[in-house]
């Protein structure tokens, strides 16, 4: 942890490290911020009390759920929110030089000290015009923070929901695992992916630096290039490997792996599926099998899978059985993975039966190979043996949906609350200062989430509320809840004396995560034509909503 | 610059910089590259001489031309590739128990020193298969570089690709402006497309952290909040503003900007176009002119832009022309922007005119709001008066494609050629360590990139040499080149006493990139339908290839 570790912020008595990023800085901003700063500063309106919501208005990939992610590094950069004089420095030489001093001064006493945020926990499921986050404050400190906490939470999201929705469709009982870091959008398009691929429901990681950055168990063996990079078997110098128990060692492991190779080949029920096999591969499979006996998963796909590299695994694999080691499995990199996986397992099975090498037909099949939601729901349509999937471009990249729409928009100021209109109803926003809930119903699944205002009494267990959608007057329902769940919970109290939630570890977060995944009513969360879930506001809400909104239309003149 | 310099390499006698990331260490790489490197060194293979081509096999976004990007982040970890203590600890925990300690020892002692890279030039135009970068050197090492020079050529070369076609259809003489940081994947996927997408062709960005890193020009005003955290103009307190030339002040330029708007609404020219304006707009646009005088540029359509917008941005723009000021322009965020750019063109001329000011006609039209290439064509044939573009999402994201496939090919390894087979032909990899030419014909333009093996005789200038299609035995053509240029430089000479090349700057890759790309012949260039530039190998290459090809393919047999 040497450099993500930039500064160090108080947080309610307990410190708060940097973003695991060094480059989230103040500075992660888009430059009108500064420029509306000053403004502010210079009409003496800087200090005014504002309150933003920051949300998004459409769920991803044609679902009907979001998985929120994102908070953790957006109250890092909040607790460390701290200009250094190089970046006082560089913000002058960027703005006009008519700029007055007194401007650089307030941004090297600024800090979120004044700042209040409210979100919903990270990992929970969430829905548009919802906000995940409200932040109040002053209000050139608050729109400084637009862009870097837009930015935080946007792809983070994106790419924990891409996750969920690809352990959806996956089930439950596939290993997942994310190999995406060639393939995303920079170093920590990569990193960020796999921290919130790891949180929305993967199992493991291949890259390392995020294994070491988040904990994330950490996966991978060889690639093409290894298995090409040999060959024949007459390469390999060391042949020795000790047993499994220590109690005797084998001379020549090359000699044994080529000895069951001959076995298969004339084994009475694999006869014929393949001739001569490829002797780099061997090679390649036996070196690799010699440095990882206890954990030997062999890329088979290089030269032909079923007239080479299956048997070849199959003989390494014998060969390390014989010394009490058990192979773990093959990865299948391209091809019909549907028909490959079934015919790998059919020779895995008959390896079983022939040679009496109980469990060797449950070896391990992973499938890799620009898999996405879509080949994931054919293969099980197909019908496949696959135990594990390696995905990598359309995960991480969010290929089917590249961007997450956050925006951050002002609902209130100096008590004020502001709407901001458009001519696409979608747009507009959702004035006041809001709390919002989730209401369960009688079987346990959240019915729906309800936008109040911030001083309206909180809906009740077993108590009648009226539901309304927040733009169209016939849509709304009465509900009574079972249970009623806060959503807004107070993550950086400012000034206030508001008691704040702590930041849990990544792994409660994605068992969270699952949870609320399971909890969600079924038809929300197929894949096609899902049910949208309800979101509402308050009746007092609703009308607030369209009297501020006929005050500030302007009437239209058809002419 | 304080963060982002993590370690100084040495670079034949000069230091080069980390990467601008300084999460980009040698653990930003896949686990199995690790696996890998250990079963190499326990074969006592590490030190074997492989020779990767790392390269693209498609163009992406559905265009004939890519821009190659990335280079220098890639030499800056090449220059600076250790292993601290700290990240040997974490690899050898991450690997199983068994492996050995020299191992351990090995990656303390390992760098790039024995490495050599060859590159075509950041900001070349580039086509699939013809390799961007070979690296040669010990497999182990080469290996564990795989992974990240991938991730930082992928996304580079893609965004600063998108950049040169979202500059291709917006004409040369738009200002572009990049927008994208709030919906970029994640930190530096933001600060990666602000310098990449200024590579391609843009002119600036919003992003300050860029422009602070990599010294690009940034722009940006204020947001539809700031327009609406005003209430009316009464809020002013501080109304007086200095004249241009500082020979005079004005007391009360908010009465001034009120009596222009009275003006412009009783105009003979311009009268009833609207009715009264928002006033907290006017508050905004007037405390906003107070703040830059120098650069006024207002957003006008958080209201209504031909009602209360343009009027409120003329008035505060007349008043400021009273004392000597000339305002910038308008951005325009959502509605009809062919329209409503024409429209306000012709108001601004109207005014010109009306109140004889001079230039006010020429008045910049910014437009912005989810453009992307599709958008800006469109508006192109309708016709509009769009001056610059600010663009987000689509630009940075790369909605339309958002991944470029670059592959890493074992091509030779101990001075042996070899060869990835594929049953999809386009995924075979083209043996050998290679050199690579561009030929020019008479036009100047490119005709041709032509691969050869590293010791045949290089294309001469008015000789004919047959260049042909690697994989077609039909597609050939003899060229006789005007010119020809080797596009593989050394930039990394490792042990080699080859001379080597500079890493310009920025500015300097972006010139080549726009000369580049205006030296193509326009046929490659277009949006629809563009003619794919041709790419091949030596007759000598191509008959070597195809007898590798026969040697390693298994023979198929019909049941």
């Amino acid at each position: 942890m040497d450099q993500q570790v930039k500064a160090n912020g108080n947080y309610s008595g307990r410190v708060v490290e940097g973003p695991t990023n060094p480059m989230v800085t103040p500075l992660l901003t888009d430059l009108y911020q500064f420029t509306m700063a000053y403004a502010y500063w210079k009409a003496n309106k800087h200090q005014e009390r504002a309150v933003f919501d920051l949300y998004f208005r459409k769920n991803p990939f044609g679902g009907e759920y979001t998985v929120f992610a994102g908070l953790e590094e957006c109250i890092r950069l909040i607790a460390n929110f701290k200009f250094t004089e190089d970046e006082i420095s560089f913000i002058r030489e960027s703005l006009p030089g008519s700029c007055e001093d007194g401007f650089f001064d307030y941004l090297r006493g600024l800090d979120c000290s004044e700042v209040e945020v409210y979100s919903i926990t990270e990992g929970t499921v969430v829905f548009p015009k919802v906000p995940l986050l409200r932040i109040e404050g002053p209000i050139a400190v608050v729109q400084l923070l637009e862009t870097p906490l837009v930015n935080l939470i946007n792809y983070a999201s994106l790419v924990a929901t891409n996750a969920a929705r690809h352990r959806f469709v996956a089930g439950k009982s596939k290993i997942l695992l994310e190999f995406g870091l060639r393939r995303a959008q920079g170093p920590d398009g990569g990193i960020s992916a796999s921290k919130y691929c790891y949180l929305g429901g993967f199992d493991a990681t291949s890259n390392v630096a995020a294994g070491r950055l988040f904990g994330i168990p950490l996966r991978g063996t060889h690639s093409h290039a290894f298995v090409s990079s040999y060959m024949s078997p007459d390469e390999i110098i060391d042949k020795s490997l000790r047993s499994a128990d220590g109690s005797s060692t084998c001379e020549d492991f090359v000699s044994l792996a080529q000895t069951w190779l001959s076995k298969i080949q004339w084994s009475s029920s694999l006869r014929g599926i393949f001739g001569e096999t490829n002797q780099s591969e061997l090679a390649a499979f036996t070196s690799y099998a010699l440095a990882f006996p206890i954990s030997f998963l062999a890329l088979v796909d290089t030269y032909d899978v079923m007239r080479s590299g299956i048997p070849n695994f199959c003989a390494v694999a014998l060969a390390l059985n014989d010394l009490g080691y058990k192979a773990v499995g093959i990865r299948l990199d391209s091809g019909d993975l549907a028909y490959l996986s079934c015919e790998a397992r059919k020779f895995f099975r008959a390896i079983e039966k022939e040679f009496d090498v109980p469990g060797f037909g449950r070896t391990s099949i992973t499938a890799s190979n620009d898999l996405n939601e879509e080949t994931l729901d054919a293969l099980n349509k197909q019908g496949h043996e696959v135990d594990a999937y390696g995905i990598g471009t359309y995960l991480v990249t969010c290929y089917a949906q590249a961007a997450l729409g956050c925006v951050f928009k002002l609902v209130e100021i100096n008590n004020q609350p502001r709407i901001k209109l458009s001519e696409d109803v979608s747009k507009v926003s959702i004035p006041c200062k809001k709390r919002s809930y989730r209401l369960y119903g009688r079987e346990g699944y959240p019915l729906v989430d309800i936008m109040t205002g911030e001083n309206e009494p909180s809906p009740k267990v077993g108590e009648r509320i009226l539901c309304r959608h927040p733009f169209n007057e016939s849509k709304r329902a009465f509900v009574v809840p079972q249970q009623v769940e806060e959503l807004l919970k107070c993550y950086w109290p400012g000034s206030s004396d508001n008691p704040r939630e702590d930041l849990p570890p990544l792994k409660d977060i994605r068992d969270r995560c699952i949870k609320q995944l399971e909890r969600m009513r079924p038809d929300h969360m197929r894949r096609l034509n899902p049910t949208p879930y309800k979101v509402s506001v308050s009746a007092k809400l609703y009308d607030f909503i369209h009297f501020l909104w006929l005050n500030e239309a302007p009437v239209g003149e058809l002419q």
